[in-house]
């Protein structure tokens, strides 16, 4: 049950024959492969030119699909293009003018000399920069590579697909400006004193893949400093979606999550984020357990409770697994009736199937939980709202909303749904005015 | 003489009275304003509502032209509308994706999981990066705000209007993908250390707006240390186009400019740059003065000769002048025959009228020398050969081929055709090619 993650798009030219296209789809079945689309290009005398997408596990299994289709008589590979390869190709983000550059007016206009006296207005008044400037609107994604997806310490200029794919996500789901912002050190006060020098370029600040402990301490020093909304997407993002999934889990199986004991295995950024958010929102109990001592104590001093594995398989209503080890959950473990998010990717500690098979009344794995359908809306709220920070209260309230918009039978909508995203955004927008932070934020 | 600066849009009622037109025109002028464009948004039974275009000095003379404008027997101004600042609402920049993001199936190619397999791609391989992220076509304008414009030192929030400016320029005319970068330090070698910190993000680093000496020794510490463009725009751009309009100037005169005594009049960054590249041109004398002797000093340093403001109005066949200083140069100084190119902004050192009034051969000001001639294409051509340097050679190949396309008559061409700004990548692309700097650029 490994997942298919590779699409390729083979262009096949097939001679005309009855059955050949039987023939094509039962041996990229044979050699493991799923088939996406197909779609023809091209009905010639002889031959149909066909463009079929594979979906294969890895390379080396896309190679065998290949080979085999290639020794079907009278069938062709003619070409292959990986989709994924492709989308990349000369990158996903570009810096684009949201102005007409056609006559010299328009050139005296937003450049000199017409410019200087925007500047000049921002000198007299800072606060003007929100609306002369894309500041505003904009959103710093900082990183160093030091965690990234599963494949750990990459660096930076590796890390940037990534961060691409995030700003991509930005404009898409909420229009918001974002920058990846590369940050070469493993020092997480020299990464801290870099975002400082730069701070005023972006009217928020995303941190992303940052190792664990480093990203506490990052985290926490620019949330000090820093008059503007601060999040390290890695925790509170995958939070602020995984508590959507639990509410709407509870809410299928009946359950009153205020009053359940949940527990929480694994306590990196996410699990310890998940944990914490679940004490904020007045979770019944909320019992922790991870191989690292320090990682418990700091979990605990939120007001976890410090716990072992054992112990939440066999005491806790919910659990939720965030341990970068696959398959760690014994089916024999689950106690009847529990909710059970395992959510190591692409892997789970136990798969959704085993573990209803073992009496689950309800499980997910990381494909519910994406964060995705948190941060556009949040920072998106936080910045219109010109809030100083993102605060527990907004994430809650944005997980309550993700929460509310589930279609019927299912933990969380959509990410691709752009109305989810709107209204993640007015919720921490009002929240902010509630609290009194709106209007707060300085660039 | 002032330049009128401001655009303003007047949405003006005019009831239909024989010669209510002339009247307007009329009183525009006497206030002192110009009219650009008059346009008819809407004739009624009663009268029309044109939008008329006015360019005034500062915001008071608007005021007074809308005040007379309004007294005027059966006309009113409905409303009025800052060009300048109409443009800038919500900023200049958008940072965009260039894939789509409609379904599931984009999701996995640009994020998870499909990205983590071009992160890998790069690990293993780093030169990857320039074809699978946007790091390879794209620019980081770096500024600390200490030297903007004529404005001085307004730091970084209030220079972030015209480090977007240039962005939309590198956008508009040759599809690089800038982002500002606005760093919150005066220190020159924290300013270094910040731009390392982040290089990786960047294929080119463009300098701006930094005061001097700090902007030459940032630059010199960069370029040391970095294996990409560097270039200090308000340096080289500046001498890069002056170069290209001395050329058209000796060759509409008549005079060849490698025989010819050259005078620099003021060595900030432009002025030291520009005679530093007539110098590496081969000019036949390079005359510099300043009041700093350091300034002297160091472009003497470079085979300038070292001299003084009579000295160079006495004996130079060509004199330019960056001072800062309106007015500076008294007719009576200028030597018949003399080409002279005073830079200063927006009122240069001599009206170009009184060069020619006093016997100059040839007179031009601020407003022939614009550095959005060169920046654009010399980013372009440098990263487009993978080149590791902008490099006096690439300065000096661009500033003949903006100087070859001028128009007959003119020192230089307009900087909105962007066939001049392909043609100055395409000379810096073949010169890198030439040295053996192609492909020697590092991410």
């Amino acid at each position: 049950m490994s997942e298919h993650v590779i699409d390729t798009v083979l262009r096949i030219r097939v001679e005309h024959r009855p059955g050949q296209l039987a023939r094509l789809t039962n041996t990229i079945a044979e050699a493991g492969g799923l088939i996406g689309d197909i779609s023809t290009i091209n009905v010639g005398e002889t031959a149909t030119l066909r463009d079929v997408t594979i979906e294969t596990i890895d390379e080396e299994q896309t190679m065998r699909v290949v080979t085999c289709i290639g020794a079907i008589d009278g069938v062709e590979v003619m070409e292959t293009t990986d989709r994924v390869f492709e989308a990349h190709r000369g990158g996903k983000l570009h810096s684009t003018s949201r102005v007409h550059l056609d006559q010299l007016a328009d050139m005296r206009s937003i450049y000199t000399p017409g410019v200087a006296r925007v500047s000049r207005a921002i000198v007299d008044d800072a606060s003007r920069a929100w609306e002369l400037t894309s500041i505003g609107n904009s959103v710093g994604i900082f990183t160093n590579g030091s965690r990234v997806l599963g494949l750990g310490n990459i660096g930076p200029l590796a890390s940037m697909p990534v961060m691409e794919g995030k700003a991509v996500l930005y404009d898409e789901l909420v229009d918001i400006s974002a920058t990846p912002v590369l940050i070469d050190t493993l020092d997480p006060m020299e990464f801290v004193d870099t975002v400082m020098r730069i701070s005023h370029t972006f009217g928020g600040i995303h941190l992303e893949d940052i190792r664990i402990p480093d990203c506490y301490a990052i985290e926490d020093e620019l949330r000090r400093l820093l008059r503007k909304p601060v999040m390290h997407d890695d925790q509170h993002g995958t939070a602020t979606v995984t508590l959507a999934a639990v509410i709407n889990a509870c809410r299928i199986t009946d359950r009153d999550l205020k009053r359940s004991r949940a527990g929480m295995i694994g306590l990196g950024a996410a699990g310890s984020a998940i944990a914490k958010l679940a004490v904020s929102y007045g979770v019944g109990e909320v019992l922790v357990a991870d191989t690292s001592a320090d990682a418990v104590r700091r979990v605990a001093a939120a007001g976890a409770i410090a716990s072992d594995m054992d112990t939440i398989m066999a005491e806790a209503d919910i659990v939720i697994a965030a341990t970068g080890c696959p398959g760690l959950i014994d089916p024999r473990a689950v106690r009847k009736g529990q909710v059970i998010f395992a959510l190591t990717n692409p892997k789970p500690e136990i798969f959704p199937s085993d573990a209803r098979g073992a009496g689950a009344a309800f499980a997910g794995d990381g494909r519910s939980i994406n964060n995705a359908l948190a941060f556009p809306g949040l920072f998106r709220g936080a910045l219109q709202a010109r809030s100083s920070a993102i605060t527990t209260g907004m994430l809650i309230a944005a997980a309550e909303t993700i929460a509310a918009l589930a279609a019927p039978g299912d933990v969380v909508p959509s990410c691709l749904d752009r109305g989810v995203h709107q209204a993640v955004a007015k919720t921490v927008f009002e929240t902010a005015t509630r609290i009194g932070l709106a209007g707060t934020a300085i660039l």
